[in-house]
């Protein structure tokens, strides 16, 4: 999730469409209106979020809980898919993401591979990676590849290095813990919703507000309806 | 085809994202940048059209071959599909046109299917209509389901007053020519690319130009390519 102001919002908004991988747009609400109301009728963008962080040209100032004194006439909300929303689907098909079974974040890198640049938005993609043994990857590929509103199949697996990441690196992630790579295994990389946050705060604009790592909005929408690509960004 | 200034492209692309079945996206260009990397490498948005209308406050002042000098660093250029990519299709399964078969341009109507309106952008949803006999519908359903990029399947068939049409009406088109309706015809509508331009025209804007009707820009992409969810709006 992020708000920030209309006068941004053109670049931003096509910086989703041109990098649908990382970016999964889900709404776009109107301008001073933070409602996504295709997604979650009746609620407020500016307030309905447990944790908000705030940034002044890029620069990380506020942890608030509510942001409704920041939002004017002008301000635009953009809410994007995330992969959580087929890990539930994973781990009933047997193939339980190896975070959850040890009670972590996700591990998520910056990778090499450069965004298509929108105006003052651009920067690497940055994945999330799930380890699996190598007759497991195209039944993960598959179930996930349904989601295209939520990252869809699985952007790299294999060669680290191919994404710009040595195995070292493997072992200090950018965002979230580490997990074990059990014998066998090859690290599987999806595209990560970190990708448009990263734009933005780089952009460094005046302000804008994002989500608090963990602390997401929740939509009306269900898992399985993200299951096609039936999300029309009405809002 | 529609050049606009950057400060009003946010509400008119996000008026194509609410509105997509009549206002099917292929590419937007970058301001000051008028080509459409993703669709037509190399070509040129304000001069590769055979012909122009230039809009002031939503009146016609100009007809004119090229618009170079009236777009700036501040341009953007929008492209959306057009259901003539699939009606060769259509022609091919038996099922041609009957506009195409007598000579003439396809006839369009306003309905009164309100437009998701974002800031200055609404109105009406603006429909083409082809006769087919009852049978012959489901197929020409199915055949241009696939087009999503170019309008997709029917709005609505049968009854012309569930949208606002009346039986004298639908001999006199807001736009294009009317055609004969065999015994036992019934009208078959499809959404048109006429909305954006409209809903673009009835927002006044100081300076927006449009392609001339039946003077459209021409891409690099065969119809086959639309025929799945691949443009991926890249530029």
């Amino acid at each position: 999730m992020a708000l920030l102001p209309k006068e941004d919002a053109f670049d931003f908004l096509l910086f989703f469409l041109r990098n649908p991988r990382a970016c999964p747009l889900l709404a776009v609400t109107d301008p001073g209106i933070p409602c996504p109301h295709s997604v979650a009728p009746g609620s407020n963008l500016a307030s309905d979020l447990p944790k908000y962080l705030v940034w002044r040209d890029g620069i990380l100032t506020d942890v608030l809980h509510d942001v409704t004194h920041l939002c004017t006439d002008d301000t635009v909300g953009f809410l994007w898919g995330c992969s959580f929303s087929w890990e539930a689907l994973l781990s009933e098909a047997g193939l339980a993401p190896r975070h959850i079974v040890e009670g972590k974040n996700v591990p998520m890198y910056r990778t090499d591979l450069m965004n298509e640049r929108v105006g003052p938005f651009g920067g690497q993609m940055v994945v999330s990676m799930r380890p699996y043994l190598p007759h497991e990857i195209s039944e993960a590929a598959r179930l996930t590849a349904a989601f295209p509103a939520a990252h869809g199949a699985p952007v790299h697996w294999g060669d680290p290095a191919a994404i710009g990441l040595t195995d070292e690196k493997l072992s200090r992630p950018d965002w979230g813990d580490a997990v074990s790579m059990r014998q066998g295994e090859l690290p599987v990389f999806w595209a990560c919703g970190v990708t448009p946050q990263t734009a933005l705060l780089e952009a460094k604009l005046p302000l804008v507000v994002t989500h608090a790592p963990g602390h997401m909005f929740v939509t009306d929408l269900i898992d399985d309806e993200l299951k096609e690509d039936v999300v029309d960004h009405r809002t």
